[in-house]
C-alpha cells in the first residue's frame, strides 16, 4: 500500500472535528488564541496521539512542538511538514489546524503503509502564527530559522500587557513536552506545509489542489493620531483638534490609494481605538494598524512612500504619526518542491494549479533554510479568519495525499 | 451685608480643590462617572457639609440629591439651583461640580450674611449629566421633569451590562441620604444653574458673565454597519465586506456633509468600535455614536435627513443602519430670569453678554417645569471634557455673586 492509499478522510475529519472543541465558539468556529488555555489543550491533544503511535515529541524555548518519526537514517537531517494551532479571535476550524492534522496523518499513513524512510519525517505546530495576541505573527517559525531575536520575541507583550515569556512558561507547565536545550533552530533538509487557500481561487476554478509557488510581501503599521479632547457641544469646528476626524480623512484617502486596478494590493485596516470614547466629548486620540501585501516589494515600497504622504498632507491640525512594525518580503518557493508537488497531484489525479499564497504562512520563514513548498487545498467561497470558515473533507484527505507522496520523496532523497 | 458680598471666594475654590480629589487622575482632571464609587463619594462630602451648616438634606428615586436651607415660609415653592457632579471618563474639574458648589456657597452665603428669604433655597446634584456611562444624559434632570420615564431609566445598562438601578442602589448604599417618597419631581418656583461656559466666547470677548438665553438642540443617533470577517491577505478587495472601510466612506462623507459656511452646527462621533479587533482580519463590524446639534430644530431634522441618505448611500456591499437615540429640542430661557441674571451682573459692575449655550445642560429639562435660567463664567481657552479644563477663582466667585443676587430676587418674590 502506498502513503497515499493509507491516509484516512474519516480519521482526519474526526481529528478536526475533534480540534474544533478546543476554544470552539457558539457560532462553530474557535478561539484559540496563542499560548493560551486553549492552545495548552492542542498541544496535550497532539502530544497523546503521538505518544499513542510511539512517535517522540520536544519543543523548543519558543514553545514549537515537534513529532518526529524515526528514519532508517536517524542522523540524516529530517524533512519537516506542519504549520500552526493557534486561530485567530473569532477564527475557523482549519486555518493552520489542518497544516498540523495533515502532517500528521501523513506520519500516521506511512505508519500503516509500513513505509520505512531514510530520513526521519516530522510533523510541526509553530507557535503564534496567527499575531492576533502577541505581535508579530509566525513567530515560533520566524525564531526557529533565526529571522527574529528569541528574547526580543519573550518580551513581547499582549493588549492586556502580559509578557509572552510568562504566557509561555504558563502553556508549557500545563501541556508540558521534553525540550530541547539551546536556541530554537536545527538543519532542515525539507519543509512542506498544507493549508486551506484562505481565499477563492481554487473554488472558482474548481481545482483541488494548489501548487503554491509564492507567498506575496506583507508589511503592517501602526498610525497614531493626537488631537485634543474636548465638548462635543460647544467647541467650535475651526477650534477643535479632532482626532478621529483626522483618522477618517487619513483612512478614507489609504483606502482609495490602495484601489489598484487589477485588484492584487491587499490593504486592511483592522483595529481602530478612538480614546476616550465619550459620545460627547471630541476624540483626542485614535490609533489604527494597517496590514498591507502584495507579491513584488518593490510595490510594497512605493505604496508605503503613498501612506507617509497621506498621513503627513491629511491630518492636521492633529499631529500624526505612522510606524511601520513588520516587513515579511515575499517568498519564492524552491523549484524542485513545486516540481514534486506538481507531480504528485497529477499523479494522484488531482486537478490542480499554480498560484501564489496571499497569506502569509510558516513556509516564508523556513524557506530561508532550506527548499520549501506548500500545498493549497479550496475552502468555502474563499472566508477565513471568520467562524464560518469550511473545507471539505475529502479536499483535505486529497491535499494530506499529496503530502505524503511529496514527503516520502524528500526522505528518501 | 448682602448675600454677594458673603460669597467667599477662598472657600469656594477650596472646596473645588477638595473636589477634584475625588476621582482625580495624573494630569489633574477627574473621572468621576455617574453612579461610581467617586460619584458617592462626592455625595458623602456635600452632604457632610449641608449637615455641618444645619442645612436638610434628601435624595429622590433616581438619586438626585437636595440640600435645603428653609424659608420664612416653608409651604411656598422653593427656588432651586445646581448642576452635576459626575464627570467625563477624562473630565475636568469644574464641569457641572462649579454649579453645585456654586448653589452650595449660596447657601452658606445667605446663612453668613443673616439674610431670611421667604421661600427656601435648595441645592441639587443631579444625577448622571454626562451620559458617559450610562446613556442618555441629563437623566436625573429629565426624570425629575417628568420627560424620562423613572422606570425606563432604571433599567438601563452601562457598556459592561451594569444596570443603572444595580448602580444606584450601591450607590446610594455607599452615601445614604433620606429617601423622598414616590415618583421624583416636586413643585419649584424657579430654578437657576451656573456652569463654565465651556466654549471660548466669553474668553474670547473678555466678559465675565455669560447671560444664557438658550440651549441649542441636541440629538444623538447610533450608526451600525455589518460586514464579513475575511483573511486581510487572501481576500480580493471586491470579494470584501469590509464594515469600516465602509464606516470610514459614512464618516467621511457626514464630516464634510456637516461642514456648515457658519461653524454652527456641532458634528461629534466620540465612540468607535470595530470589530473583531484583529490587525490582520477585514473587520466585520463597525459601530459608532453620533453627536449633533444647533440653536435650530428645523436645521437640525433636515441634517438628520442627510446622514440617513448618507448610510444609504455610502455603505455598500454592506448593511448598515443609523437609530437616533436621544432627542432633546432647544430651549429659550425664560424672559424675567434672564433679566434678572442681567441686572444681577452689571449691579455688581462685571462685563457680561447674552449668548445661547452649545452645550446641554439640566437646566434645559428644568425649564419645562418653571421659570428658569443660566449663569456663564469663562473657562480658560473654552477647553472642557478635558483633564486640563480650567477655571479663575475670582469668575467662580463672580458667577457665585450674581447667583446668590438672582437667588434672593426670587426667593423673595
Amino acid at each position: 500500500m502506498s502513503g497515499a492509499n493509507a491516509v484516512k478522510e474519516d480519521r482526519l475529519w474526526q481529528r478536526h472535528v475533534d480540534r474544533a472543541k478546543l476554544g470552539g465558539t457558539p457560532k462553530g468556529g474557535v478561539n484559540r488564541q496563542a499560548l493560551s488555555a486553549e492552545d495548552a489543550a492542542a498541544r496535550n491533544l497532539l502530544a497523546a496521539w503521538a505518544r499513542a503511535r510511539g512517535f517522540s515529541i520536544f519543543t523548543d524555548a519558543i514553545g514549537n512542538l515537534f513529532v518526529r518519526r524515526e528514519g532508517t537514517h536517524p542522523h540524516e537531517q529530517p524533512v519537516m511538514s506542519g504549520s500552526h494551532m493557534d486561530s485567530q479571535p473569532t477564527g475557523g476550524r482549519f486555518d493552520g489546524m489542518y497544516g498540523v492534522l495533515a502532517a500528521f496523518e501523513s506520519l500516521e499513513a506511512l505508519e500503516d503503509a509500513g513505509i520505512k524512510t531514510k530520513r526521519p519525517v516530522m510533523a510541526v505546530a509553530w507557535t503564534n502564527e496567527e499575531g492576533s495576541r502577541f505581535q508579530p505573527g509566525a513567530m515560533g517559525s520566524a525564531v526557529f530559522a533565526r529571522r527574529y531575536e528569541l528574547d526580543e520575541m519573550l518580551a513581547q507583550k499582549d493588549w492586556k500587557g502580559v509578557v509572552l515569556k510568562d504566557a509561555l512558561a504558563e502553556t508549557l507547565k500545563a501541556a508540558p513536552a521534553p525540550m530541547r536545550a539551546g536556541q530554537p533552530g536545527f538543519a532542515v533538509d525539507a519543509y512542506v506545509e498544507v493549508h486551506i487557500e484562505q481565499g477563492p481561487r481554487l473554488e472558482n476554478e474548481k481545482k483541488t489542489i494548489g501548487v503554491v509557488t509564492a507567498i506575496q510581501g506583507s508589511r503592517r503599521y501602526i498610525v497614531t493620531i493626537d488631537g485634543e479632547e474636548a465638548h462635543a457641544g460647544t467647541t467650535p469646528r475651526a477650534a477643535r483638534k479632532d482626532a478621529y476626524a483626522a483618522a477618517t480623512r487619513i483612512a478614507a484617502a489609504m483606502y482609495e490609494a490602495t484601489t489598484d486596478q487589477d485588484d492584487t494590493l491587499r490593504f486592511t485596516i483592522g483595529r481602530v481605538e478612538v480614546s476616550p470614547g465619550s459620545p460627547n466629548t471630541v476624540p483626542g486620540k485614535s490609533v489604527f494598524t494597517i496590514d498591507m501585501r502584495h507579491p513584488d516589494n518593490d510595490v510594497l515600497a512605493s505604496y508605503e512612500a503613498r501612506l507617509h504622504e497621506i498621513v503627513q498632507s491629511k491630518a492636521a491640525p492633529c499631529p500624526a504619526a505612522i510606524e511601520r512594525v513588520t516587513n515579511v518580503p515575499p517568498t519564492n518557493f524552491d523549484t524542485g518542491v513545486i516540481g514534486l508537488v506538481r507531480d504528485a497531484a497529477t499523479r494522484l489525479k488531482l486537478t490542480n494549479m499554480d498560484m501564489p499564497s496571499g497569506a502569509g504562512h510558516d513556509a516564508m520563514h523556513i524557506a530561508t533554510l532550506c527548499p520549501a513548498g506548500m500545498i493549497f487545498v479550496p475552502c468555502e467561497r474563499g472566508i477565513s479568519h471568520n467562524e464560518i470558515e469550511n473545507a471539505s473533507p475529502s479536499d483535505l484527505a486529497a491535499g494530506t495525499r499529496v503530502l505524503v507522496e511529496v514527503l516520502e520523496k524528500l526522505a528518501n532523497k
